[in-house]
């Protein structure tokens, strides 16, 4: 029986998980794979933390960077977590020495994965990174292995659990974003320090590595990104009534050979599957030619799902499956032009607080009529008691620069009394 | 460079488009496999066919089973169908003579794939049908591979689009069953002869392929099957109107170590995923531990998707990646025990239409309450002209045999105008 040797490296949650996991599946997943997965080392920074798991005296390394050099090492799984640091130090090191790498470090893939897809290559070993994109959702294998045939013209969903999980119950428990928001990490659903869940840069790196999945180029960090820490009740209230959702979208799309990134609240129409999706949940749908669109859906995180996105890439080497961490390998990946959105056509939903006066309506739709941006809807939502009177456009199809330049003009008026908004739309 | 000898046998849509695919797209594919693709042989039964496709003189093999002899083929794609001639002799003698086999054949896998599979392993060549199951959708290599972890307790789904499309439309677009089936034959949705598709018998195939995946167990035929055939628009009205929306689901469900296989018109809750797919698509729901729930969405039949899954196949082989083609090799795979149906719990919709007559409804009520089938709610909708009522009825959870016994009680009745309907509701 052939057998593979493991070292993990980083015992959290997820890596208390997996080593648990892979004792107690060792028979089945032996049998499937025709190979024995063996966990011979971990290592961890404090020895002594409690993980409810029986770690045997030889299997721990004092110096996790031994599972680099060490013979009886094939694969080492990263779950240190970080771009930099100890991670970087061992993943770079691992390739170099020749050892398998399946690390869920999307934070390392985005930012160092087209440099250390070169090592892998030419050292021919894997560098597998399910468990970094959506967790359990098995996209990265279903890019580069059963959608394998197809030319990806888009990608895109929801990758973000805990800003989904703020959105839809923002939405369906009539809650404000800072409640809901407290109570996801009453729940586990966010972080203690959540800004790179919120600010849109999670989705962003999770966007880099499926967009040079999809589209055979370079990662690439020109991104527009965007999150929801402006959305407040009541454009949730307004989208509802103009039949939209809100969701925090990333986008990467091929458009006359171009590639547009882009990560942002989004409406979206109430009928659309994407804005079904609720809760924590992840889902990414794919336009690819010849299968047409198909869509993934699961659970985006937890050291549940992440452990099935890690042992589909344990077992996936363990079968001797050897691929091109990108699919391509780095001769054959495209240098592609990536053009930010600036110019990239939107619909696009802007509310405006404003001091109810006459003339005011007129001055507004002045400025949008000067800056070639077309109105399809207007409502207005006077607010007696305050003076004041909520303006809510919805726009047609305008240049990205101009719907900006028009926010900016509009939002130097006298008669603007909160910051305005603008969220773009997507008719898909 | 390595290559793969692949010889195509049988050029309908799929074949075609598979032969027109392979060599537009023999560059990229050896550059993502490391591997070159060439079409060596085709064969079909008639040579003179108009395919829109530029066979060489030296690829033609006038006997298509020389294919299985050849030493210059790899990899044999049976596209001919059918579970028995041709393409069962093509299948068996490739195997047997150590050639892989990639095929979309879906009636011959549900009846011989245990058999096909013995003679695969004992010959250590690949046998791959991913495009047997619901055409585009990646579900076998993600159950296989991006899911390997997992232990699933259930799988279900939209697996037919016909149908699917049939029961949607009459939804949304207030027409027959009769008016809507003759658009989907116009519309090529539907073949002129789609009895598998109505009756449950397409679905049953698939659903029995994706059960012995799930459950590592045998290919099993203890299923039961009913078709949509006695769906009208009257049910489907009456399911809106009770928050429900009528689709054709297949279900493999583990439940006390026991499956129970099933395929019938299921009420499903208007808010669910599975509810809100409509048209032509498949839908595949995965419960599964540590992974959760996971859902992938797509084409589900047509050349266009059906050639996504089998290039995906052809590139798996390709790279050498060697699995049993049920997961789990013969001798490992288990002897589950497979029950029917009628000791299992369901609740459900029954329509009784009834002279309308006093009596009526305290004599149905009486029938329910022998039986031990518990009401949950009724409606009932008198039609005057006609002196007839419909009577609709949703239980609580009760045992099937039970449900059934209660109909065939009820239908006897003199007052019975119209055979009475049972449709099971899945609350999940």
């Amino acid at each position: 029986m052939r057998k593979l040797n493991i070292a993990i490296i980083g015992l959290g949650n997820i890596g208390s998980y997996l080593f648990k996991f892979l004792n107690d599946n060792r028979k089945i997943l032996t049998e499937k794979n025709n190979c024995m997965p063996i966990i011979k080392y971990v290592s961890a920074k404090n020895k002594k933390r409690k993980r409810g798991i029986k770690i045997k005296k030889d299997q721990w390394l004092n110096n996790y960077l031994d599972a680099t050099k060490l013979g009886d090492v094939d694969l080492i799984v990263e779950l240190i977590g970080g771009a930099e640091g100890p991670a970087k130090k061992l993943v770079f090191n691992a390739l170099k020495n020749r050892k398998h790498v399946v690390t869920a470090n999307k934070a390392l893939i985005a930012k160092y994965g087209d440099q250390l897809a070169k090592i892998a290559e030419r050292n021919k070993v894997n560098l597998e990174f399910e468990a970094s994109v959506c967790g359990g959702v098995p996209i990265i294998r279903s890019l580069k292995e059963g959608l394998i045939a197809n030319k990806i013209s888009k990608i895109y969903g929801i990758f973000n659990g805990t800003s989904n999980y703020i959105l839809s119950t923002m939405d369906k428990k009539n809650k404000s974003f800072e409640e809901v928001l407290s109570d996801a990490k009453k729940f586990g659903y966010a972080e203690t320090d959540p800004s790179a869940d919120l600010n849109g840069n999670d989705v962003a790196s999770k966007l880099k590595i499926l967009s040079s999945l999809c589209f055979s180029s370079f990662l690439n960090n020109n991104i527009f990104v965007e999150g929801i820490n402006n959305i407040d009740k009541t454009d949730i209230d307004n989208s509802n009534k103009l039949g939209y959702k809100i969701k925090l979208l990333g986008f990467a799309e091929l458009i006359n050979n171009k590639i547009y990134q882009r990560v942002h609240p989004t409406l979206i129409k109430k009928e659309s599957y994407v804005a079904g999706v609720d809760g924590v949940l992840n889902a990414v749908i794919v336009n690819g030619k010849p299968v047409g669109k198909s869509i993934i859906q699961g659970e985006g995180a937890g050291a549940a799902a992440t452990t099935s996105a890690l042992v589909s890439d344990i077992s996936s080497i363990s079968r001797g499956n050897i691929k091109f961490p990108f699919s391509l390998s780095s001769k054959e990946r495209k240098k592609l032009i990536f053009k930010n959105i600036t110019g990239r056509f939107f619909s696009a939903y802007l509310r405006f607080e404003v001091t109810d006066k006459p003339g005011v309506l007129s001055n507004i739709t002045k400025i949008f009529s000067k800056n070639k941006v077309s109105i399809k809807r207007l409502l207005q939502n006077p607010n007696k008691n305050k003076k004041i009177s909520s303006i809510i456009i919805v726009t047609h199809n305008s240049i990205d620069k101009y719907l900006n330049k028009t926010l900016k003009e509009v939002s130097r008026k006298q008669f603007i009394k909160s910051k305005p908004k603008l969220i773009r739309i997507d008719e898909s």
